[in-house]
């Protein structure tokens, strides 16, 4: 039985499709979404076709940006010898908002993960290791403490220890299986200052 | 500080704005959507486009959907004399899918209620009483068990008591202050058999 026509069907599963809607949820958007002034639908709509066509990776760090270059990697009073790898660029942006870190960023876009099929190939490894031939003087692993993230920095410590560059992970200050994100920036802080070498 | 760039900044300001969405779903999905294939990324914003133009109301019910006259109201084997009265479309499916209501509806599109403003003049109220110079034999009042849906179940009651159609509600097995699309169909087909007179 069809409970609904072709459109709001069609409609329901596309936004079920998307992480964290469910289908009850994606029955109560899609009403919305039909509910709302036209407007405001083209303005969505318009806004996540613009997004799609106009974000791309910044050629140094590689985090998402409008531009050629992010606005961090722009900025010249930041420390560019001082690198932070992470996984994502939410995760960058939750180092960012605590505005105590003074250098810039590597983003990965994932973490090693044999579980999923995801080598070092899969992530911008490569992309890093092309960035330690500058005056690179440390690489802070700010991975996620899961499984994943342990083993990518595991990976990339010894990928990057014959280079004679420093190492360093961010203290075990962040709760194990925890998200980056998700975590206070006291606490984020913190495994900041208690860096190791590894 | 502006933590991402414009376009991805105006994609989750989008996404916030949309009910049930918060700030870190929104960043989730805002990330998600620039991930993901650029077909699939056309085919969500056409289906959003595609189901606000051709969704309309039913003229006779004013349930969503894509035809003129909706399929339920459009089959000739439902029972036109007897009417449910709903607030809104999901409601509606609620009872759809319990499968055994043999009746038609009527989409309120909302209750009444002073505290929001909404008064019977801004629901489907007119077009039920419109609805009524047919052969009605009765009309199941199915708003939810809430004080706006009491309040709407009330006025209708008065409303067309003086015409001589017989007017019942859905009985009180549905949980007071619950929402009707969450319960589960044995309540909802228990609220149906024992709906009183009023």
């Amino acid at each position: 039985m069809e409970l609904y026509s072709g459109h709001i069907n069609r409609l329901i599963e596309e936004l079920a499709a998307l992480p964290g809607i469910g289908s009850k949820s994606a029955q109560r958007l899609a009403f919305h979404l039909i509910n709302m002034p036209q407007d405001r639908v083209n303005r969505l709509a318009n806004t996540i076709m613009e997004a799609k066509a106009n974000v791309r990776y910044c050629s140094q760090c590689f985090t998402l940006t409008d531009n050629e270059v992010c606005p961090i990697c722009a900025n010249q009073k930041r420390n560019h010898n001082l690198i932070m790898v992470v996984e994502n660029t939410r995760d960058m942006t939750a180092y960012e908002k605590t505005g105590k870190y003074e250098g810039v960023y590597h983003v990965l876009h994932g973490a090693i993960s044999p579980m999923l099929g995801i080598g070092p190939n899969d992530i911008k490894l490569k992309e890093l290791m092309l960035r330690l031939k500058e005056d690179v003087e440390e690489v802070i692993i700010a991975t996620n403490s899961s499984l994943e993230g342990e083993t990518t920095a595991m990976y990339i410590s010894k990928l990057i220890k014959p280079t004679g560059v420093k190492v360093t992970r961010i203290a075990s200050g962040v709760p194990v299986g925890g998200d980056l994100e998700y975590i206070d920036e006291v606490t984020l802080l913190r495994a900041l200052e208690g860096r190791v070498e590894l």
